[in-house]
């Protein structure tokens, strides 16, 4: 092709793939994995079935897409996560309330028999638990003030976190997130402004 | 009717009703309440579809059997509520995961765009909020060890049972969910065993 058209079809494409994600993510968020349908996400991107095929031959293909963009935000290096980082992404996750409704649906929809998100969450879960226990430690060393350990702390920390998420979308006038995820490091001894 | 045929066939419907409850739990938890069918629920207590219809005119009025079944089983007088008989019914959750992860289905799904048990959650977890707040002020007043309040604590109490749920569904056996509830308790200051 000339001027570039190969390269240009290429770019073409990567932008319409992440058109096609944006758009699975609002569709997942509205009606679930299972409640989505990808005649649903072409529409929203003005495509036809067929078309949106072409670029996710299944509905789980385009599954693996978001959580893949997801893995990609939230990529922060072990070593650099502290405490106080962990409240400002409370912090922003509160500004982004349309995410947050994907991932705690499918998080609630992963417990259910056979669900293709169910390897990703038992994976990333355990993962996050053992991030999580490093940098309790780098905050405490191996014994916190109440006489834990950070490994029985960690699943504590990630369970706050998520079990606010459903409180604060169900009812975010009632339910102060970033406030709240605070006290829990006020708990765990934080001189927390 | 001879033979009080009449209440019979009363104690017979109540029973028929009870049976397609106890289905309609399990097909939720298999499949989340969007993916879950009449037709599935009818198969497993033997009813044509227009047998179930009979006893549950649509699938929301089943939802609301449904969950109105949970309000029963939970329904402990607010003021017989002790943070020990907490840790007792966290125990009892993880000897029932089957109804849990009905729940934690149903709880993931409600903050989807218009599901049927929004509402029912939202009003719930006011109300659990309130109540645990006055599990907390029963034994600690209004000051926590932390200089934290019983009514910014109860969102945590709420956080921690709901989260921990979700990590031990994906992966019970690294997860052990009482003792992790135990934990949090003591960071509250309990002296639990």
């Amino acid at each position: 092709m000339p001027y570039g058209g190969a390269m240009n079809a290429r770019v073409r494409s990567a932008e319409r793939r992440a058109e096609i994600v944006r758009a699975a993510l609002e569709v997942i968020a509205e009606r679930g994995y299972r409640g989505a349908s990808l005649a649903a996400v072409a529409e929203r991107v003005g495509l036809t079935q067929q078309g949106l095929l072409h670029h996710f031959p299944t509905k789980e293909a385009l599954l693996v897409a978001v959580l893949q963009e997801r893995d990609q935000w939230d990529a922060v290096p072990d070593s650099r996560w502290r405490l106080d980082l962990l409240a400002s992404l409370v912090d922003y996750n509160a500004m982004r309330p349309g995410i947050i409704q994907t991932f705690s649906a499918l998080l609630g929809e992963s417990v259910t028999e056979g669900h293709p998100a169910r390897d990703y969450f038992t994976e990333r879960y355990g993962r996050v638990r053992e991030s999580m226990a490093g940098v309790l430690r780098a905050e405490y060393g191996d014994t916190l003030p109440n006489g834990l350990t950070p490994e029985r702390v960690a699943p504590l920390l990630v369970a706050v976190m998520d079990g606010l998420q459903y409180q604060w979308l169900l009812d975010p006038a009632s339910v102060d997130m970033p406030g709240a995820f605070r006290d829990f490091l006020r708990l765990l001894g934080e001189d927390t402004p």
